[in-house]
């Protein structure tokens, strides 16, 4: 198709592949006449499943992969192995531009190792961070990196700001998007080693709107846009949202049949409450961009029902049409003659 | 008083001093006739907050000190100048014998290196840590370490998980607790450098019942008694704790708001919902010990009222009874002839 976006989808990867993979993708191609997916998978499968819905034809095209990179493998030696898994021929495309972007719920480790040696960074880019939007009491904050580079240097964290600033700007629209590093207390002297190091090169960087710390009882009150901090760090930022949202949730709703009273009550609130807790549900909000690759690639949840692979196939449309990646290639090329 | 338990607190720690502390200080002794409270800070502003209740006059001593300890205060300086201040003396009265306990809701990081300096570590102890009980779906769990010492080495967490096994086996009365080191993944090859290296030495000692990594997303489920990490990251997990319970509850409160229905809903469930929450707020635990010192120092939320003072105090109780320190210490004994 003239002038669509073409999105490369994993219809393998994730809890419930095929299945809400391909539902996802068709969800998309119906809300969006401008977007081309090509489903990558065991053709039979997929198509079984196609079968199943109503679509423009010219919109999906089916792509045959024979393997499936499984969860629990080593990821390395995956991406090396299974040439002919989902995961690696999604990542071909998107490195020989035959897809604008590749959308996966599959092995994060295998994503992750497969963008930065199949896909490959954009000259200049030290370690491509993940980087997912998490909910906020008033929208949704970008925290980057959430687990891609474990004992990360300073120069890589005020790479992920700058790239995380352009990302919130042009795809999330927010003008000025307020930057913190992710401390255990807001003076400039407190943190771990990395923390200090890192604090002076975000403050000194002018390509953003750094704010300074911000402590972790601060993030979900939408205290900054984009959250600095490395991947470990991240990663149990991001793990402890999902958990505890869940057990609160789950806490409350027990507490709510423990009596008569409160289980009237329970189902008076229960469209309220299930539209508030919706506005707290990270798969809202699509996966998460792998930035800082030759080309997009998209991390959704290994859980990621149809509505999450909907949300993570439309996000890549944005991400093109602003030029994220040019906007960044463009930064780093600033910030190195800003060197000089 | 002859036999009972000597506790020293701040009367002039935390956002509500001296009001609040008095208060839990007068509600502890009259919850248990065997504690005595030496009570320190301004001798008239305490006398006056005394002299609202009813206690009885020989559990309860205000012993004088001048100067108090701002929390904005760099710590080393505060505890070197400030001798006068209610934390060096009450740190001194445990480090004299004077007091077996000592429970502040003040400055944090004068209380972290009074606790070194003042009271000093017991033997063999590299390092001590600050470990919260933190809410889970059944019960709570010990977060150690959670500020105390960042960039820890991995023999310093070898400890805390030794110390933080011996305070939920005999404090809070769990036999053979589980021991677990926080990851970004469950596989033994996952995570940081830290991590990859403390693991072999969690999993080869015979002292504790390690069960191997947790997911920050398995935390609030209860899937471990005692949770080893480094202080940063323990520190984000209690903060985030706190923020996003808060965060949530005022996202509920605001959605049952919604509409009328939702409302009426809302007045059916407050019992139920006020007594759950209740279940999962850090404050009614009790502070924060800091373990492997002569001498038990506990930090209590600087936000703490009444309640959360009084079952500190209480806390303390146990860890003496339990001789928690004489334990401490013979594990490190044994750990050391273990070792030759």
């Amino acid at each position: 198709m003239q002038g669509s976006i073409r999105i490369a989808v994993d219809a393998m990867g994730g809890d419930h592949a095929p299945q809400e993979i391909v539902k996802g993708a068709v969800d998309a191609v119906n809300t969006r006449g401008d977007i081309h997916v090509l489903l990558i998978g065991k053709e039979d499968a997929v198509k079984q499943e196609l079968a199943k819905y109503t679509y423009s034809a010219k919109q999906i095209t089916v792509i045959h992969a024979q393997e499936v990179i499984e969860t629990a493998e080593p990821p390395v030696m995956a991406i090396r192995k299974k040439k002919q898994s989902s995961i690696v021929v999604g990542m071909n495309m998107v490195k020989q531009q035959e897809a604008d972007a590749f959308v996966s719920a599959g092995s994060s480790g295998a994503i992750l190792v497969g963008g930065q040696v199949i896909v490959g960074r954009i000259k200049g880019i030290e370690r491509p961070p993940l980087a997912p939007l998490i909910p906020t009491k008033n929208g949704v904050s970008l925290l980057i990196d959430c687990g891609a580079n474990v004992d990360a240097r300073p120069s890589h964290l005020l790479q992920f700001a700058r790239m995380g600033s352009i990302y919130m700007e042009h795809v999330v629209g927010i003008s000025h998007p307020r930057v913190a590093i992710v401390n255990i207390g807001a003076e400039e002297e407190k943190g771990n080693a990395l923390v200090k190091e890192t604090f002076p090169l975000l403050k000194e960087c002018k390509d953003i709107h750094f704010t300074g710390s911000i402590e972790a009882r601060e993030i979900p009150s939408g205290a900054a846009d984009v959250i600095v901090c490395e991947a470990f760090t991240g990663n149990v930022i991001l793990k402890l949202y999902e958990g505890l949202s869940s057990t609160l949730l789950s806490v409350v709703k027990k507490g709510l049949l423990s009596s008569l009273r409160s289980k009237i009550g329970a189902l008076l609130i229960k469209p309220a409450l299930k539209k508030t807790m919706k506005s707290f549900d990270a798969s809202a909000y699509g996966g998460a961009p792998l930035l800082g690759l030759n080309g997009l690639v998209v991390k959704t949840h290994g859980s990621a029902k149809a509505a999450e692979v909907k949300n993570s196939i439309i996000q890549c449309v944005t991400f093109k049409e602003q030029d994220i990646n040019g906007k960044i290639k463009n930064n780093i090329i600033n910030s190195a003659e800003g060197e000089k």
